[in-house]
């Protein structure tokens, strides 16, 4: 690996962030800034963002060097970048700064790669990182120690995978793909069929699992192989830590699945889907465009594009918050019931009385 | 590794195929078969099943070459094998054309197993796998590369272990079972005594971990050993991925866990038992023979067999779906009340009147 | 690996072993104990625990040689040693009598350190494992087959590291820290910002992972590095498998969090909290010291010392618990208001005939 990876570098000038983001600045361009850092931990030489001015008073308090603030914007007390997106340039401050963690360039001398296997160049394989027969890997890739690639698997280019991470045959995986320490990539689907004996049959697990281009994949997640046909995540779908997502799913464009979210076989997720923590979604579910899948929500039904759903069995939000907001009333309700019951009986005696 | 895993070998025709399950066909029985598919995705070539009648107008539009259907069934428009259960016909199928992903038979040169292990033969042991001291694996098991097997562990015939598997001393597995990538086996439960100072004393875990034969197991399932005595998954048991599965639990026969299942300490689980995805039991909880339990219940109380529970609290499924049923009425009755307060107060001030 | 890890060694005797928890014992001091048990599958040989009268039936019916009994109390059909703390003196016997599953001292000869990494002594490195560049690890710390440490990684002493460990730059791990097989520490924390594009920039983490003293985790949980300053789990901290802590996360000293549990970015977990399995915590909440959470609950705002919660959303377990006591009236509720009704068009219906 490189000499100091994830260490920020030589210090830089405001004037020169600012050239590098194209962004115009003011104050004094020759402040020196060596880190970044939110603002309330930020001391002399980091750079700071400040997108809402909600933080300004905090920003006023802090010992940051400078700071990115919107272009409509001023502050005087410490130099300032202006941009149209804060955050955005910010984070490209941070790839300026810090070099991530990085295996050496080449193959270690304890990988073991097939001689079939066809590898990009320039290329990183870490230490025992296992290529089997037949498999590609395109140019520009890292792949960190520990991590297996089963025979036939397809991988693009500038991808980066890291360790311990397992790759099964019949995977294609695209281009600037991350792939996280732990992940299971192309195991078998869950499908048996119940034989007389009350035992299960295996359902041989033969299709494809296909991840385009863009994709994040999170810390020990699990993707399963289709069983006939293919599992598709489709290009800039961003996956969180220990999601289970089973045969034959299918995964929209730029969708956000959150931890520990599960999506169980042959569902169909929309594009901009935002799937909260802990969701869980049922067999051959179908998802529209553009949902918002509430944290902890169990989906039992299909759901429309656009829509937001919370609670299990999914609701529409508003239903949703509406009955919760309702049974706080139960009890109260079930009383006054009660008391209504005693008032009727009143009248009904009253009315016998007046009447005999 | 094979040259071609994972890959169909050299086609077949639909009467080789037909001698091969020993069943009827009708049609051109000199018709290649190459592959298997879906009816949706079939292509010239293919070979699909159609156990149900409501698929048979997918099947007139599909392109495949042929279909396993119903013994008593007809179609004529393409090559037919007649079968008494299509679909386990259809997977022996996929048996015959394609060969699954296995390593090389023999211990990889860059394998690490110990002198006093005792290995079967055939065996296949793949790169940078491990076995420990006095550890036993059966004849005919394969071992994926990126397998530590701790000292003392057995494992028997036939047995399929992928990589990155990591299974710890006292646990014993039976024959014939497959543990696909990252699974945990025997890890420490998670057991510890509070102290005066507030920190925790570790219990100890010393107990064992007991896989029996034809156990299959997700990918990044944990099982733990127990803390004494044994953790028994019972044969024929197969369970998805990302699931818990925690000390001194028991799960009976054939029982099907769901994908992201948390099973907590000395539970119980009977025979042919189907738990649903992201499903949570509570410690010590007996879940009888038969059960299902629908996918996120929160099981907090002993279930009676042949039982279907769902929901957190679990009830009754019956009375769970009633529950909900009502909760969509509890705003409309709210108002109901309401109104009716207000005509008992106007019967009152009538009343009351009357009597003046 | 020594030579028998996880069997028992050679006997000792009950007054051997009394010594040794210095406590006193009544019966014959000669009796040989070979192992431990749980009561109900004791054997000859096996010493056994029994904190409350309650079990004393079944240790009356069982086969143990000898049993650790409170101090206060008595039982003269084996010999017993009399504890102020029968559970601790216990887990002590445990450990005097089982030697736990360690991997040989020193760097295995199949391993991989680089150079600049500060390795302490004794030590033990096992096969496969890799430590990057200007890692440090302390003195006593044990670390088993294909565990991988990135650059620059902290490790204290005496920690115990399981195989298929990742643990990336800028992980800081104090002493005595168990970390068991398949955990992730240090990757990524998940964060995004929206282009216009409707696709996804990712937010660079470059902020710590701070582990303290005695934390202990479970098999196959994720840890993620802070986005900017540090993700802290503070002195005494214990968390179960496939439990998922997000970036910037703060957990108090001794707090326990059960298996499955998912706290979202940016939460501050007070001390000696209790956190129920597949409990999630929504983003930036804050959780008081001594709180409990129930299993299954979904925690969507700030929590004050002390509360015991349950739900989704949660609640005050009283209020929770009194709002499924009331779902099971609701149905003969909606009756008896429709009866009340009827009731009441009676009474109106009278009163009209009364008035005209």
């Amino acid at each position: 690996m490189k000499n100091q990876p994830d260490k920020p570098g030589p210090p830089f000038t405001v004037k020169e962030i600012a050239k590098y983001l194209k962004c115009p600045f003011e104050g004094n361009g020759k402040t020196k800034i060596k880190g970044i850092s939110s603002i309330e931990n930020a001391q002399k030489g980091d750079l700071v963002f400040c997108s809402k001015k909600k933080y300004r008073k905090s920003l006023k308090k802090s010992l940051a060097s400078a700071a990115i603030i919107p272009r409509d914007q001023k502050f005087d007390q410490i130099p300032v970048i202006k941009s149209e997106n804060p955050h955005l340039s910010f984070i490209r401050v941070i790839e300026l700064l810090y070099q991530p963690e990085r295996p050496k360039p080449g193959v270690h001398e304890l990988a073991s790669v097939s001689q079939s296997a066809d590898i990009g160049s320039p290329i990183s394989v870490g230490a025992f990182s296992y290529i089997g027969d037949h498999a590609v890997v395109g140019d520009g890739t890292i792949i960190f120690p520990h991590v297996t690639i089963y025979p036939n698997v397809k991988i693009g280019r500038n991808c980066i995978i890291h360790s311990n991470v397992s790759i099964r045959s019949s995977t294609e995986i695209g281009n600037q793909v991350i792939i996280h320490n732990g992940v299971i990539l192309g195991s078998d689907g869950f499908g048996y069929i119940k034989k007389k004996d009350s035992s299960y049959a295996k359902i041989p697990q033969r299709g494809k699992l296909l991840i385009k281009d863009n994709v994040e994949i999170g810390a020990n997640t699990t993707v399963d192989r289709a069983s006939l046909d293919d599992t598709i995540i489709h290009e800039g779908v961003k996956i969180d830590n220990l999601v289970q997502i089973a045969h034959n799913v299918e995964i929209g464009e730029n969708s956000i699945i959150a931890g520990q979210s599960g999506i169980s076989g042959s569902v169909k997720v929309g594009k901009n889907v935002i799937m909260g923590g802990q969701a869980g979604i049922a067999d051959h579910i179908r998802i529209g465009d553009d949902v918002i899948i509430a944290a902890k929500s169990g989906v039992s039904g299909n759901i429309r594009p656009k829509s937001i759903v919370a609670g299990y069995p999914h609701r529409d939000i508003r239903t949703w918050r509406k009955i919760w907001a309702s049974l706080s009333q139960l009890r109260p309700m079930m009383k006054e019931v009660n008391r209504l019951k005693k008032r009727i009986q009143k009248l009904e005696n009253q009315n016998k009385n007046t009447r005999e």
